[in-house]
């Protein structure tokens, strides 16, 4: 491909070259998009001088082998400007100017509108705002502390996203863990999408900003190559203690006279006929081709290795009160002897006891502080970098990261989330610190996994599992502590849920999960005292969720109490609905038991006989369904 | 109860006597959190002078009378210091002793552990931290550009929560409109849940951040009454143009020799042996009664009032091809003759065409620029002054201020949320633009209201409904231009659904909504052809949902096919599933199409059909059913 394309090499490339690849970056931004009918080519035109330069003269990447460990990483947290990412890599001989003309945007393309990992050269997925900086953050975090490579993290940013509190999240973390391999490009272009951003072209406020936040800080004129050729120099040579933040002014538009600097050119492809204005403004089609610098070769496999160390699970004593929250900590503990495995915190690590794993293996561990946003981007990051990490705080906090975990799956991230405190069982802190909106937040979220351990034993041994599994995944822990119920060894496969007491007779089956399956074992032996068989059912995996059990528990039963410490929404009892409805649920009577009022304190007790997900409860409404006669 | 109380009149107090008040409000959190088993007292006592300056001296209150509009406001950000703050309620003379040493985090009581409105003196709730600020910005808001009122809103704020982006936003946005009645204190009391904050007690640190982020700032020791006085009589003269930040060196647990300024004491009350140690250290119990400032009358009612104004809804054609965001921003504006009703944006009001109501209200609609926290917590804030607020931005990134809106709820905010460019149906620019779990998010909130138009006739009544909505409210609307269905006039009351076609012989029936409802039709339309009847349900109302209804459809046809552009989980879907669950489902065979794939980019069509919710899908599903035979 490259054979009749000009050749411009990191070592002799001249400021007029990269001008010229600007130019090139410009001209097939604008006709990637007006090709496709979509995207945002003024977004692109902005920053081709700040990529014309990065790609031509700082990137260290083999493009030949993107899961070399010691490639450097550029991410586009404006991932809007996805024409000119595509643009660099055909620039870089990565992609051709086919795929780029007849794919953007296209069905079944990877060149999506954002970038995805569908492409080997992109980390994580971008395009809800405010994203890329904390993905990079954790980036970054690997390669200063876990990979020991000296990588540099480069970040396009837009100037509008500034405006997201997780910009500023980001930055506190890379200054207060010393990122000096982060190197953040504000692209100051002055224009949002409906008119002026709020701080406009006054750099020196994104400066006192960025410097208060623990940034060395480097203003460029974004159009000027030997300007920024010479502070990516700069930021190259690492600050001995500090993220990198360079402010470009630069022009919306840039180079073609008819929309650079103009309001209402945000999101829309040039028509054919200004395209074509455009392009011989721009001095036409190029076809310059890159061959940038690559890193020293490390050596390293693609995703960094477990390490022969022995994992030595935490064992139980059945009947032994042991909070799930507990074996969370105790299993991630015993899962540090695998080098891939990290841990993170939203400084609640004592409460959640990720702490055991701090203190253990402090060289792993990082401390987010109360930022959940930047807990899971980092996550996303270590992800990224091929890493399994564990990220922990209160379950109804995790809601505050929610546009990150939804993006996690886009980013095809392998992440473990885990949230303690679940729901009004924690008493008397009150409805803010309950989380009753966890199970159906994470279960909508594509190709995740949820679980809800009952017990000690099972905690354990599912942060096991999560450890290999793909997607992200959730663990919803207890406050309190609750009898351990499985010996030890017991298998608990993700997808799988376990039937603790099942004859013929049984007239109806109790499903909980956590405190409401300790609650539905109470259930039973009252409803027992009245002669009444009750299956009881431990629905651990609520996704994905064992269909086939359930649905034999239905037809076998044909009455079914769902009881969920949860609001009745999207949680433990639709998956079950659901999962029945997949399979015909024929004359199944149903009872749902949910917290369907607003909690205020109390104590455990009073709170789930309020609710009504006591076993009182459970049993009225198994008697209820029973008197009701069986369905036909 | 105040007889036998000295009493401290604020033009007459004393340095000395607020001393005393700030140890009486010590030694009351410590007796309740004790009294409690649980709270945070070393998080109140190093906050107690502060507070015992502010309601003696500074704050504007009429504590008989919390519903005068003239008064300033009062919130604790970091709301785990409630002890703190139910103890200047006693102080004040607002709740007893008796209530306090009683009530305080147990079941039933109003003395939640965590501040909540279901006490008339709190605006809103908090315990999430980080919201506090957020939301006391609009409320703020409200007072300078709305209420036009001159109380002043002062901000209790921990130093951890200030890890938080929203907390930035939220200064962003009072530096950015100028809120000069804001006063932010943020107690450093150098120690988080788990140890040291990430800036300790490097209080110029914080100050440039904060200046940096356009405040006034103050710093003064946060024990000392005489510099706290100086710094609040400051504050309270409002600078022309910024917010003020009054940075407080503190100690936490300040007072008690055994616990000040320790770590390990974080949200653990004192056992009766260390609290009785701890009242002696800090001169045993006093009665001191508060007799603080009082703001002149207003005369205003207790909630903004609408106006006389005539709202016309806009009326569309049946036929015509209107996008229900479109109608949304119609409706919008149509509802801005009413007075109450304000709208915000998150920087993509030409998208969500809120930008209709910006035009002809500019007065009344406020630009949060790319900060959706920010955004759902100044509409939380503008409920709190009686307000209805309509949030808007695009379904995708409402997830980003989850934790803001189930706070919200707690809140017990009346907000209206509209999401646009919900689901695949937007095509080419990918995933991190799609709604694909916000009906899920939005149904789980406690109270919520979930709305999905599929024409332009139903997204203005709709509108024009959530209004008068109490509870958090989401509309959820869609990019793309669809035929008018509904003639003018047409009612759409919430909880209720459109059978679009209905005949004894149906045998089955297709539920969807928005662009699905669209594809049922055409559907409906092929399976005639084939001789089919099909009855089709427009789910406009997806919580509350018709569960009336939906279970005569499902007895009188047997089947359903349940169509959602969105991920399976917690959606339409099993929305519907739920309803019939407890209506008792027997027999009824049910298809849920649901965008099970991660999608790319594509056209609206290609999209569709690749995660099969089009109307051949939906055909083929019927046909299945329907080859299946009627389940017994």
């Amino acid at each position: 491909m490259s054979d009749d394309r000009t050749v411009l090499s990191a070592d002799k490339v001249t400021h007029q070259q990269l001008r010229e690849l600007g130019q090139q970056l410009r001209v097939d931004s604008i006709r990637s998009s007006t090709s496709a009918g979509s995207g945002h080519p003024t977004s692109s035109m902005s920053a081709a001088d700040l990529l014309a330069v990065l790609v031509g003269r700082h990137l260290r990447y083999d493009w030949n082998d993107p899961h070399e460990a010691a490639n450097d990483h550029l991410i586009f947290s404006k991932g809007h400007a996805s024409p000119l990412l595509y643009s660099v890599y055909k620039a870089v001989g990565a992609v051709s100017d086919d795929e780029l003309m007849t794919g953007y945007r296209r069905f079944g393309s990877r060149l999506e509108g954002h970038p995805t990992p569908v492409l080997p050269w992109v980390d994580v997925a971008t395009g809800s705002l405010g994203q890329g900086l904390p993905a990079g953050v954790g980036i970054a975090l690997a390669g200063r502390y876990l990979d020991k490579l000296p990588y540099r993290v480069w970040v396009l940013c837009g100037d509008s996203e500034m405006a997201e509190g997780s910009m500023w999240e980001a930055l506190d973390k890379a200054a207060y863990y010393h990122l000096s391999n982060l190197i953040v490009i504000v692209d100051v272009n002055r224009l949002g999408q409906r008119g002026p951003t709020e701080l406009s072209w006054e750099l020196d406020r994104y400066a006192r900003r960025a410097e208060a936040f623990g940034a060395r800080v480097l203003e460029v004129d974004g159009h000027d190559v030997a300007d920024i050729d010479k502070a990516f120099a700069h930021a190259g040579e690492p600050d001995a203690n500090r993220p990198t933040v360079i402010l470009a002014k630069t022009e919306k538009g840039r180079g073609f006279s008819e929309v650079q600097d103009r309001e209402g050119w945000h999101g829309k492809p040039l028509p054919d006929d200004m395209a074509k204005r455009a392009i011989i403004e721009l001095g036409g089609e190029r076809n310059l081709l890159v061959s940038g610098l690559r890193p020293q070769p490390s050596g390293r496999p693609r995703r960094p290795e477990p390490g022969a160390g022995q994992v030595r699970m935490p064992t139980y004593t059945r009947g032994a009160k042991v909070a799930t929250r507990k074996a969370y900590g105790d299993a991630l503990k015993a899962l540090g002897t695998r080098l891939d495995v990290v841990a993170l915190d939203g400084e609640v690590s004592n409460s959640t006891f990720a702490d055991e794993f701090a203190q253990a293996y402090p060289e792993r561990f990082f401390e987010m502080f109360i930022a959940e946003q930047q807990l899971v981007a980092t996550a996303v990051g270590f992800s990224a970098r091929g890493y399994r990490p564990f990220a922990s705080t209160f379950a109804a906090f995790l809601s505050r990261a929610y546009d990150f975990i939804r993006m996690g799956a886009i980013s095809q991230a392998d992440i473990s989330l885990v949230g303690s405190h679940a729901g009004i069982e924690i008493g008397a802190d009150g409805p803010s610190q309950m989380g009753l909106e966890d199970l159906a937040m994470l279960r909508a979220v594509h190709g995740s996994t949820v679980l809800y351990p009952s017990d000690a034993t099972a905690a354990a041994a599912l942060v096991a599992a999560m450890a290999d599994q793909p997607g992200i995944s959730y663990l919803r822990t207890t406050r309190g502590a609750y009898p351990v119920l499985y010996p030890d060894g017991e298998p608990f496969p993700i997808g799988g849920c376990k039937v603790l007491s099942s004859t013929s007779a049984d007239q109806v089956t109790l499903i909980g999960a956590g405190v409401t399956l300790h609650e539905c074992m109470t259930a039973a032996e009252a409803l027992q005292r009245d002669g009444i068989a009750a299956r009881v059912i431990d629905l651990y995996s609520v996704k994905p969720v064992d269909a086939a059990t359930l649905t034999a528990a239905a037809r076998e039963t044909g009455r079914l109490v769902l009881v969920e410490d949860h609001h009745p929404e999207g949680g433990l009892g639709e998956a079950v609905l659901e999962a029945l409805a997949g399979q015909g649920l024929s004359g199944t009577a149903v009872a749902h038991l949910a917290v369907a009022n607003m909690p205020g304190s109390g104590t455990t007790a009073e709170l789930l006989d309020e609710a009504g997900i006591s076993a009182d409860h459970i049993a009225a409404a198994a008697r209820r369904l029973i008197g009701g006669g069986k369905p036909a």
